[in-house]
């Protein structure tokens, strides 16, 4: 059976090929690429306050969609050229964490704040 | 059914409900997560040349995979509290980029090189 | 007389210049390095609310302003690599701004947010 | 005697001011702003080979240039509003790296590559 991210990948892959960019599809270009779309996402972001970021009108939220849509894109196609699984990548990183933040030791203590992600 | 992004998307959400971080995860401060992993991400190809990209070695690779699962947690829990279909998206997306870059057109044209995302 | 900046490019050409380090200095990898020290800058801001992003205690405006010297380092490098003088285009960037956001006309208008760098 | 930051970020206070866009410009959204510009920016190098990121045609390079302008913005009123003196931080920050990357150990040894930036 062909998971949906192997389906998109797939579609990426004939998408690159028919049109002989696969040698644009270096995965350095690829980062890059991704870079540049959350750059993009971040923007439709930027000037929100938290609650407004929450409760975009139809029109921002459309465009954070679109966004959505690009760094998905560049996501699964940077992967595929890379071999790695995604999704065996995302759930080995959410075990990690389960082990590392016990629920019950950062749940209602003094930290203000999520861990940030550096040193992960 | 439910799907495999479906499926990573309640598990963040529990992880995040049992540690009581749900105020933390604004669409606005998932989208600076999801920058600062993208960072990470780019930091691993930054001084490799195109052919070292595509062939990386082995700790590289796995530090380039644990990035990936990083980016693919915060994208999808992004999408998740802004109530976005991701894969929805990625397809309307390449839908779009079908049309405007036509294969027969943009194929063995004097064009070096992809569009830019620029007005995307 | 030499500038701030012509003397800040001027050290940062000599440290490369005595690691041999100039073949990785090309414009698209310190690009790179540039979006990996912002990621890591954004990084710092991502579980802060607003108001707390302007009263940062001791440590994290540490951090923050080692990691702002990073940006700087990896800027001032690309422009001096590429012979793009900093401070003249940023000047003719708000020279464009203040054409094309009139101060009488943003000001007090119903506009909730300063426009978005998209179409900049 | 006014540096030339000094004079650019006095002149982004009283743009902000005349606008009255002060309580759009906290740290976290500024910091936002710049990794949009960043994104702006490697977009412009992401399909470029190195050689050709380091000859770029001219409307690239002015393309180049203008988001070098707008990072330079951001980057110079997030450090105004912190209240960081970019230059210090960036000179305190070659001091560490001649420090940790010593000349004559890391020219001509058997690293492939400067030292990537985590853990920086």
């Amino acid at each position: 059976m062909t998971t949906e991210l192997e389906h998109l990948a797939a579609r990426l892959r004939e998408f690159a090929r028919a049109r002989e960019w696969e040698r644009f599809h270096t995965p350095k270009n690829l980062a890059m690429a991704l870079a540049g779309e959350v750059g993009e996402l971040v923007a439709e972001f930027q000037w929100l306050t938290a609650e407004e970021s929450g409760n975009p009108d139809p029109d921002t939220l459309a465009r954070m969609r679109t966004e959505l849509g690009d760094v998905t894109l560049y996501l699964v196609r940077l992967a595929d050229v890379l071999g790695v699984d995604l999704m065996a990548a995302a759930h080995a990183k959410i075990d990690d964490n389960e082990r590392r933040y016990d629920a019950d030791l950062y749940r209602g203590s003094a930290r203000k704040a999520p861990p940030s992600p550096r040193g992960t």
